[in-house]
């Protein structure tokens, strides 16, 4: 590693073949941003497509829109241009409401599925929305179902037993980038007879995932991070073919309905995906990610999956080696295949050392209580970006720069 | 009405106090547009609006964002502008997710504060996704709920017994354009002990509602027809204040927690009607709704209301004048008092007869059986276009247009 230099690295995204789609994105002049896990970046083909649907969709085709420019379709469109990037089939995935939503549908759904078991199973770190929904969920269903919290997501088998109807996994762990090993799990929760459920929240976009390779039966994931669907896009749910005629939604909107148009008292399911499509969706919303994967279109994943294991395997020796002795310990696995596509460290000031980044627009984010997170999206951050960040990091902490008192006072969201 | 003219009411538009936000509207050249209560058109400050966002929050600003341009706010900053167009105080209101995710909020808020009570009314002609959202959330709570439809929603006293937890009516129906006695419904609901939950889908915008002077328990509302936020614009929901601490949330997701970002393993609500947001907020579509209600600040209420009354009693009388004899039957409560912003007429070719009028340019709308729908949006529709719209609609029904065989074929959507 000592034999790397800045020079030899922009030779590499030189060779890189994804080194082309960063020009698609608007990344704001002289800022690294580390921060595409958290929210990506705008791509000038979505700014194009959002203003049209602005203009001339919304504007002069108004009402007509809806077949005219097809939104009525842009759930699923969305759904099946996702399909090829996470394992799943045409027709088993759709975008639609939130993740917090998506996952209440899919929960609601699995234990409809599994009538006589009781216990939803999470890990203790995931996500919060996830743990909040299925609390909400239980809540809802009266006193006799209940959640249980795993501390590692990679030892569910201890926590498997016949009253398990489904268990909730991320995976892709939000602050330590650990990744689960996502066959071996849903076989092993298969087998004691519970459903899996996959939040992909850091994973799609950032690396292929293959849900039917590993036979899952539900999934959703988040449209604004490594997807660049745009700032709170509308998230996404996947159901296994196999599953989907079996379920009544619980959040049995009109758009779900066999003939919406029919206006009829009662609800009846559509047949298939479509009928976990609640209300209306928030069309401008909805094209900036419809547009933000047709880009997604043009791209190799094998080569995304490993640009990104290289971008954070470089970053970890770079920073191992050049910011060594400075109290910063890596808190991602060491092995690429058990990492997302994100690098964090815990340090005592981490939030300090995070502003001060910052300060040098050097953009990563903080999670408490001491962890400070980089993310690498493959498809425009470079392994020259990778260099200049560690030597920026090298900078601030060399200068003691974080101990700034500006640097100290938390805001509520970084 | 013999002695009116064109020309009178172009007049009569120089003199109207409203007259100038028709400007504000980038309404197709040549279209009279009677679909606002469908969706509402692009204004010129949305428009800019949208594109700053893209542009500068998004694009420049990135994940500092949240913060600095107050994505975090916008749920309550779009509600604390809605609250005095709808009679709520500040603090009652939030715009998130769709109607029919919202209405799934507020029913389980209701069967919560009513827990020895099964029965939800509501009527047969209510909207259907208010119907099947019901049935969602009973099938889910198991056998012991039931739905009670009614014929008549100004008939309510008849269905309530001591069983009753809440009654879910829509203010003004969106086929006939009935509008319910908010005051008088919520008082007999009430004096049963059960709660009233109203939608303002058709109502938000149109004319001043006061829910507050009703004692309204809760009501939910859409942004894209009159509020003109934009195609499947997100939606909002009322809480009284009196009922917020008291519920906790069935979708508990993270940004309706006490302390987001604390990212805490178990829910606690937020104080307030912030525990009624559930996940992250679609912001494109959030800020084209919020821009579209910094546009009502300026507007006079009680204008808006006379305007309403005053165009569709036009619209109502010009008809029965000038298309006498062709079929045309007034579907909508001939007193203004007890209709909504628009105009219903049954006639048995009614498909076919809007399909003509599309074709003219004069844009309404078709629901089953046979009702043809103008919707008078009264801060962009014009007295002129009242005259003109309805010219057209002598010359379709005079020429017998639309018997042509083109406009027989029904499309998903009109």
């Amino acid at each position: 590693m000592s034999n790397l230099t800045r020079e030899a690295l922009t030779a590499r995204d030189a060779a890189d073949p994804l080194h082309s789609f960063r020009d698609r994105f608007d990344l704001p002049e002289g800022m690294i941003y580390l921060d595409g896990n958290s929210l990506g970046p705008l791509a000038y083909p979505v700014r194009d497509r959002v203003a049209d649907v602005l203009n001339r969709e919304w504007g002069q085709d108004l009402i007509t829109s809806w077949n005219k420019n097809h939104w009525m379709a842009l759930s699923t469109r969305i759904g099946d241009k996702l399909a090829p990037m996470i394992g799943a089939n045409a027709g088993e995935v759709v975008a639609a409401d939130s993740t917090s939503i998506n996952l209440f549908k899919l929960l609601s759904a699995a234990v409809q599925l599994r009538p006589d078991r009781r216990t939803i199973v999470s890990e203790a770190g995931n996500f919060p929305t996830d743990l909040y929904i299925a609390e909400g969920l239980i809540a809802l269903l009266g006193g006799s179902y209940r959640l249980r919290l795993i501390d590692d997501g990679e030892r569910v088998e201890e926590a498997l037993d016949d009253d398990v109807a489904v268990v909730m996994l991320t995976q892709v762990d939000y602050r330590t980038g650990r990744k689960l090993d996502m066959p071996a799990t849903t076989q092993a929760v298969q087998k004691a007879g519970a459903l899996m459920l996959w939040d992909l929240a850091h994973s799609a976009g950032a690396f292929p995932v293959d849900l039917n390779a590993a036979g899952a039966d539900f999934a959703v994931g988040c449209g604004y991070k490594y997807l660049n669907g745009g700032p709170g896009a509308p998230a996404f749910l996947y159901v296994a073919a196999r599953h989907q005629e079996g379920v009544q939604p619980a959040l049995s909107g009109w758009l779900g309905h066999a003939q919406p148009f029919a206006f009829q008292h009662s609800y009846a399911p559509a047949a298939g995906i479509v009928r976990f499509v609640a209300g209306t969706p928030p069309v401008l919303s909805m094209a900036a990610l419809d547009e933000a994967l047709t880009l997604f279109g043009d791209v190799d994943l094998t080569a995304l999956q490993n640009k990104s294991a290289d971008l954070t395997d470089l970053f970890i020796a770079l920073v191992e080696e050049r910011c060594a002795g400075h109290g910063l310990t890596l808190a991602t696995p060491r092995e690429a295949v058990r990492r997302g596509s994100q690098v964090s460290f815990r340090h005592a000031d981490g939030y300090a050392l995070m502003q001060a980044l910052i300060a040098r627009r050097v953009i990563g984010d903080f999670r408490d209580p001491d962890i400070v997170r980089f993310g690498f999206a493959p498809l425009y951050i470079s392994f020259t970006d990778v260099w200049d960040a560690v030597e920026h990091l090298r900078q601030v902490l060399e200068n003691r720069e974080w101990a700034d008192d500006a640097y100290a006072v938390r805001a509520a969201v970084t």
